[in-house]
């Protein structure tokens, strides 16, 4: 029999889970502190005529020695457009090689064909932001790994990987430029995807880094993000993906009215709330209301001749005309959405890459993320303690990712919550959320287009909403308002096998995920 | 009674010394492979509201809690313009802290208070590129310290600081341009010195980094050089330095005669060699006759439309010529030698900033000094092993430095030192070389105004100078005709206290120097 721990959310987590380890619970967004050191990679030596060009990913597999039970991590700046993260595995599955752990930064749809070296036992551990499709639904469902999904926010992946908590034997690097030493940039080329924010972490701890280009540049490249002295091979491939496809529905501004409506009632509070102020700091969320925020916010910077301080996150075009119009100062990005803002970070001094760790690993000497005033998410699900779900759905599937919203939640002044109340009858404030991925301890507001909620543990805000006439009511009566037209949701039958770990920010647990029944 | 070891150079070296430890003696440029893992710093936590900005050195120093027996680092890229180093220790010792280790990038005549510091006890160890003036003097007849100074070329200190054997309790970084929360860069400002490559190193490798500047501006700093998550406290004072003082005689070109003679000599063996053609890549060190090179090759290029890769170094305003005009694509720099070259890195993005890891590490996986086809070094003494002496005088006084001099020999193809045979009646040819340097077995040709020898192991070279008629002896008979002129120089009498130790790039130890009587 197992026992079980509690975290300071209330919800209940055995002590140990198979294929994980040992939990330390989630105690609250700043408790738990580092005592190691950061990891140190074994050093190498190079030498005059070293020649690092090689001509396949196969030859590359070979020179970094792989084999069975190793972990390998790639980055997900191409997004549903990779082609890097599948042609490694087919080459790696071909070999005969087994046992493989991926850490990747986010997983998109474009990875499906991991399914069937899941199944054969070729990947036996899955390290990710995010999970969603054929893949999501066949962990939830079926446990095709036969453990545990670990999931960690962009922060959380930073972290863990500085303190060796994974360690990386091989780091594979689509890179849109890159010289035949592996000097290379995300910003140049017919791949161009603009800021290599997570890379720039796996090239300093892994064991061995493999740059995959597909635009070789004359040495020395004059862009460097991430430095030859980092990199072991470099490999050219026709096309390390199709950048068209970076660009999701997520990262355009909405037209549905529901969504419009809620951004209205968001930038009005945000408002009264006081933080839209000179030289404030500003984060939004890829999503539909998320973005729209902006819209009206910039309407009212314009009005009251506001200029933001920076403006940061995954970066989109939208945020690009904010700063080329001269409403932030800056922008700090990690990740670039669309091709107007790797376009953007090519050309403007003032779109400043920054690494995964700069943006929101909370064990380092800063981050982004805790410079934040106003921090604006979405959510799939939200509960009454004002807890957020943003990676599984009603149904249990796995189908969202934690991204970096408990990082920036945890570290921005103020952050509201953007959600409908429903989508298809199916309420999005709930009792009690389908899994916890931000705690609410770190979420102020909640609006959505029936009405507004304070967390009752932010008295001054909601002083400063009632002063300005705007109506909010408690976060209970709005779910039951809800509940008046989707009815209780259905309970989930789940099984005891756990087929997800949400990990904090920090390395603690903040829920498990069990296998559907 | 001590062992002794013998490097590959054939001199004799004790194999313990006191206050440094076990000799590993030189083996050759590339035969010492690391075995260890890089150093990881401790773990650190930022949350928001985190204040770095504090008022003043002594606060600093009161909140990285110094004590007796640390190591601290300091950098100078102000180089005779530095008023930090003094700054921070003349605080140190007012707070009665003993026994501190200064691990600098390199010491100059500005440092000479440090002599009041050794004598009290509040230092006891130096490690250092190079030692000049007052204090070389001191160190060299006296032994202050009491034990030996460490010197390492720019890339073997790279190579120390990351694999921890030099550990950095604290670094004090001067920064021409930095935010509240750390981030900078050495581009911009009052103070500006243009690249930051010995810092960017120390900044990732010491548990405590203190950024001390005299122009803190908005956050987020737009150009970033150093971000803020390895930053702990901010200091603002009034000046980091005097950036007049930066550029020295030595980094400008000379119009010395006998220094054209040897510079035009040495261009012409360059070109006969078949080295300068399309895409090379190139760096010369600094020094007159060094720089005096570029101006000659400058014209052959024209005249024959060669373009070349990179130009490297410590980078001069004659290099940012070079670059402007097309005659280089791009410059590699680590440290900026002149206000016109600090303002260069600036503006112009082919004008790279490199670490002084990625500039000369051997121990990870690549430098650009390993991608260097011509070096041009100069010297103080050539011997007839072609072994290079370019820190102490013929006096045995500690007067020069390793500079990245050790470093790019062994990475270029091509490695011409030039030299005057003589200066002031000293012969600077000489049998055997008061200390080694850098090794015979990575000099290529030494060009002096009365004669040119290539090293008998580059048979091929010196076919190429055959051919092209251009007469050459041996470094035999060129010393024993200078010796004609000068004498043989007398034999300095030495203790047996050791008061430096030379090491080579890679750890093992190249000479020692001894105590004169």
């Amino acid at each position: 029999m197992n026992n079980f721990v509690e975290t300071k959310m209330k919800n209940r987590l055995p002590e140990f889970i198979r294929g994980y380890g040992q939990v330390k619970p989630y105690c609250g967004p700043f408790e738990t502190k580092p005592t190691a050191q950061k990891y140190g990679v074994k050093m190498s030596a190079s030498k005059p005529g070293d020649v690092k060009l090689i001509s396949s990913v196969r030859e590359a597999l070979e020179k970094v020695e792989i084999k069975d039970g190793m972990t390998i991590s790639f980055h997900h700046h191409l997004r549903n457009g990779d082609y890097i993260l599948n042609r490694v595995m087919d080459e790696i599955a071909d070999m005969g090689v087994r046992n493989i752990s991926i850490c990747a930064s986010s997983l998109t749809n474009a990875h499906e064909p991991l399914i069937t070296h899941i199944e054969k036992g070729v990947v036996t551990g899955l390290h990710t932001s995010g999970l969603r499709g054929a893949i999501g639904k066949a962990q939830a469902e079926r446990n095709i790994l036969g453990k545990p999904v670990v999931f960690r926010t962009h922060g959380g992946r930073a972290r863990a990987i500085e303190a060796g908590e994974v360690k990386i034997d091989v780091a594979f690097i689509a890179a849109p430029a890159c010289d035949e030493m592996g000097n290379m940039n995300g910003a140049e080329g017919k791949s161009a995807f603009g800021a290599m924010g997570y890379p720039l972490v796996d090239a300093q701890y892994a064991e061995k880094v493999v740059a995959i280009t597909d635009n070789l540049q004359p040495f020395p490249l004059h862009r460097v993000s991430i430095p030859m002295n980092l990199i072991d091979h470099v490999v050219v491939v026709d096309s390390i993906g199709d950048p068209d496809l970076i660009a999701s529905g997520a990262t355009r501004v909405t037209k549905n009215p529901t969504d419009l409506l809620i951004a209205k009632n968001a930038a009005e509070a945000l408002i009264a709330s006081g933080y839209i102020k000179e030289n404030f700091a500003f984060q939004a969320g890829s999503g539909g209301a998320s973005l729209a925020v902006c819209k009206f916010l910039r309407a009212y910077m314009e009005e009251n001749e506001i200029t933001g301080s920076f403006a940061a996150g995954g970066v989109t075009g939208y945020l690009v005309d904010l700063l080329q119009d001269g409403l932030f100062k800056a922008l700090l990005d990690t990740q670039t959405f669309d091709a107007k803002a790797a376009d953007s970070i090519k050309r403007n001094p003032n779109h400043i890459e920054m690494s995964a760790s700069m943006y929101a690993n909370p064990h380092n000497k800063s981050c982004s993320a805790h410079q934040l005033d106003v921090m604006v998410l979405s959510a799939t699900e939200i509960d009454e303690n004002f807890n957020i779900n943003s990676l599984t759905g009603s149904t249990g599937r796995i189908m969202g990712a934690l991204g970096g919203a408990p990082d920036t939640a945890a570290g921005a002044k103020l952050t509201v919550v953007v959600a409908p109340t429903m989508r298809k009858r199916i309420p999005i404030v709930v009792e009690k959320v389908t899994n916890i991925v931000t705690p609410g301890d770190t979420i102020d507001i909640l609006v959505t287009e029936r009405g507004i909620s304070v967390n009752p543990n932010r008295k001054d805000i909601q002083e400063k909403l009632d002063a300005a006439g705007i109506e909010t009511m408690s976060i209970r009566s709005l779910r039951e308002h809800v509940e008046n037209f989707t009815g209780k949701p259905e309970q989930i039958a789940y099984s005891d096998d756990i087929v997800g770990v949400i990990e904090y920010r920090d390395g603690t647990v903040m829920d498990v995920i069990y296998k559907t029944m």
